[in-house]
């Protein structure tokens, strides 16, 4: 069986458990004090162009949303989210948790709009009634999205204008980050990001750590005491040197980006392989996660060899489903897949 | 500097390394329903020998206790505890963060009693106007506790008593649990506290692995649905494996409870050299956190060489300290500290 | 200017009053502990024809639907609710600061169908990662719903037996519970209610009293520990015999169906001028409640006698308006209106 | 049974009611934006001196103590409070449901010092762990007290001065603030109250009304969305002129001064006879409550024909009890008391 379900199948990227096992006898502070966490830090200011930035290194993704975005949100504040936002149907209620409603957007393709957000606020505002419904507070987007498509520079510079414009902090779900940075097509650099954002988080599970993702909050505003929300939402971690050391290895050289390219590069090749097939994709994504619509015998052929998910079902006769390629997928894997599509009666 | 300001001050135990290496290009399914999480839960269910019992892994101690504990509590109900339990003042106050107030009892050493508990209980029942109070719902202990206290068979079973008389639930925190089941005295064994316990947890990350805590939910009544309660919380890891891989490292033979010896043994020769020197303890502790009395002047010499924290000031001369040991500390370390204290003017 | 915009604008109905003023100087017991609570508790059970509901009293609707619905789910669960429920979009986000989730179905008149609970239970149920998602764990609806519709006892009764099938609790929110039951074609009683129904509550605000709103807890499951949940959320009144005192005046006789049925009288007259002109209505209300839609040329000339709410715009020329009637609405008021209502041009 | 037992043991002071009778046909927007609510708004803002505050009507204590203190609060704050202070015991946790720890300190009458807020707030920050413990984020204090003591004004400045200090906001509980405001010995006034806190309000409910308490915002940094606050914990009144026409009548002329002098001196008679006789009061509380330590026997005798609270045992003989006053005591009621309790044996 070849796995292509999700990017998180295997453990780590070898040089991260590399590092892991050389650095392991080192005694450190613990809590994220420690200086490995320093030096990512440092690397990833450098990366992102950004000083003033604070980063933080949490576990994983829905820890991360929670944290950032019940440490920014007064008690009457929403979300504004896609409706198939990760916050507002896959992490369990975990923003309501926290006390505030998830406001949701209708997204053909897992991305909203300047216009939306726009509308979303003044309609709020132009409701004589506002204060018996929850206040637009902060607006959530996800680079990829869950459906594996980006943002260009001008969509996410007039999303970003139209928050300032209406004091909404712009917070970036950047789960998989690295896959939309190196996206064909993509004109967004991880600068460019760190000037839009107020805050955006770069994902390391899924981009081949152990786990971990490195929030950066840039806007200094939502920086004060953010350690004591990641204290009481359990995201502190004790041994917090083994998010220091694997984002350190993820960017002090190039291995982020190195690994980010592979994955789409193999992604690239398994897209384009269902293309000349004659299948259509149910998203446009140029990133790790590509989503053809299949017959359903064929998905009965294509799993005794190849697992992937089951995404929606499309009609009688057809199911979307969602290949997944990582740091770990091997070119022979991509190549024996591909062949296995072309033979598809 | 040789370092015993905690049991988290290195990476992980060599062998539990070792296995996160041979295992990571193994490809397993997310969030803790891989072979090796499946295989860790067989193993401890067999050493705390009930079958029926259902096991999670979960990153880190805060995470786990809040989870635990809001997943059972009522909205009106509070968690019983002493007053310097970890919950009530060392996680930022996450406990009332998801809605529940903890019910402080004085404590001298830690630990709490049956007595205490039962009159706990009645004082709120018996109150007229207990409908205006938070209603006790749960108790929580350490063992050991953070002043590395533990509790006897007997006291345990007396608290275990008292609970089910009143209907509340016991949980027993065991981030450290390993050292409380060896030390010297100690005459309760895994079974024992999982026949006492409704919820317990057995500590990873301060016994020698990365991260890690693996929760017991003995009390069918408890069981259900605690997987959404994880997610919900930021507990799921998407790569649960780890987990999975480390405890059944520890659990597979017997180096869980190896760590936790030699890492008592260690303690107890610092603890016999502050006593041979005639220095007070704080607490009687026989567990690996030693919390010796000193004279400040002395603790200026040892700061040169060693690291260690500081508890409590004691009067204007003295202050309590913490020294601890772990899988880490070497036999050579110990020994020339025992020498300094030896030396100690 | 004569007001139709809510049925809340004055103050109580006399009789209700006159009876704050003959008990005034009583001196009772505090907290709903009164003989007027107590009688008042005796008159409803009998109404509802189920001795052993427990019958509580509290201020005001988004408080009652805050604690009944708090008080039910467990932390990972939500309310199911149709997407214009007054819980989903008009209390602040009241039920997500108490952490859950509101999981909205499509309606287009306010209710929801036993075929959509069905399909939304089972749907989360068949997914494979129903634990990443909010678990329903209650239905809420509305009788009447915030448009005035009513459920049949058929529509009801087939709810509650999916919602008992699937192990929901149903919670019917009943502010403007009277004029439901005396609308034309409604052929649900209060028994009948009270037999579907696990919670449901009697509304007092918006029938004639100064506020107040009587909760049933019609199965035992729920009752337990309710005045906590009152006291915790800031519902429990120092003065509880206000509430008593009220619903003690609505239930004696039969001052409540009293109020119900002039109201309605009063709204179906007003319903017939519209029709009678040719008018749609938005939705087909048979309670207090009426949506007709005008062109905005009328509107501003009614506009210059009688208030209404704007509910919603219609198109580019017509409006959707809201008419409510309640006990202090005055026939020759009425008659007024439907003189205007012919000669509108 | 004359009842001495509580401050709102019967409705309300017949000029309130009568006003409500007066005005009961009068038509009114809802939610406190009616005339009357204005009105009484206007002459608060007088009585206190302080045109830019912004003024409230809540329907409760408890309710306006977790909406004030949850609307102040980040979520990793607490609220600081003398340990027996309303909101940390006799509030079912209201505020930790909102997700705040309620920092105690000790206190011998209810009254908590500005040196013990000055060196809680020192203990935080300059502990190296502050992370990981609760933030002091608001002071909350009660004039007069739980205990019937107040705060002088040079407490009170003190108070304030040290909260500027250390940017912890100061909030007073006022149910009772009219019987503080007459005490005898107090030197404070509404004025100067509106000067040294940030938010106070001035109980009704215990005033003479049926029911309502005034939340004064004088600091605008906590203006902001006050109302979608109240909306959200179920405290926006429908009727909202209730409130507004309960405070306008108390404020209009000098009512809730009168009311409160009256209880004054009748608690004063009541407390020089408990003195006269020889019996040791708990508390030296100069305002409408008095507890008088009495002994067990002589409590029955008095049981028989009055009625009261009982507040603590003080030891095996003599219990604490608490006598109440308010604006429906009676000079004739108080003389037999007087009388009864000189012939105690």
């Amino acid at each position: 069986m070849i796995r292509f379900e999700n990017d998180y199948a295997e453990g780590a990227h070898p040089q991260i458990l590399q590092r892991l096992v050389t650095t392991n006898e080192e005694q450190t502070p613990g809590y994220g004090m420690d200086k490995h966490s320093e030096t990512a830090r440092a690397y990833i200011k450098k990366a992102i162009a950004a000083e003033q930035a604070d980063i933080h290194f949490l576990v994983g993704g829905t820890q991360t949303n929670t944290i950032v975005i019940s440490s920014i949100l007064r008690p009457h504040q929403g979300v504004v989210a896609a409706h198939m936002g990760h916050i507002a149907v896959h992490e369990t209620g975990a923003i309501e948790a926290t006390g505030h409603k998830v406001l949701t957007l209708p997204s053909e393709n897992g991305k909203i709009t300047a216009a939306q957000v726009k509308a979303c606020y003044d309609a709020h505002w132009q409701d004589s009634t506002h204060e018996h419904m929850v206040q637009p507070g902060l607006v959530y987007i996800s680079h990829p999205t869950e459906n594996g498509t980006t943002y260009s520079k001008a969509e996410l510079t007039a999303l970003s204008e139209v928050c300032r414009e209406c004091g909404l902090p712009l917070f970036l779900d950047g789960a998989r980050l690295g896959y939309g940075l190196v996206a064909q097509e993509s004109d967004l650099s991880l600068a460019e990001i760190a000037k839009l954002c107020d805050v955006f988080y770069i994902g390391g599970t899924k981009m081949g750590a152990l786990f971990g993702e490195a929030v950066v909050i840039v806007n200094p505003a939502y920086q004060r005491d953010f350690r004591y929300m990641m204290k009481q939402r359990g995201g502190l971690l004790a041994k917090g040197r083994l998010l220091g050391i694997q984002f350190e290895t993820l960017f002090e050289e190039d291995l982020y980006m190195a690994i980010s390219h592979h994955a789409v590069v193999m992604a690239m090749l398994i897209r384009q392989a269902f293309i000349d097939k004659g299948f259509a994709l149910r998203y446009d994504s140029k990133t790790n996660q590509q989503f053809p619509i299949l017959p359903n015998d064929m998905l009965t052929a294509l799993a005794e060899k190849y697992s992937f998910s089951t995404w929606e079902t499309f009609d009688d006769n057809y199911t979307v489903v969602r290949f997944c390629t990582s740091w770990a997928t091997k070119k022979e894997q991509v190549d024996r897949l591909i062949e296995d599509i072309h033979q598809l009666a």
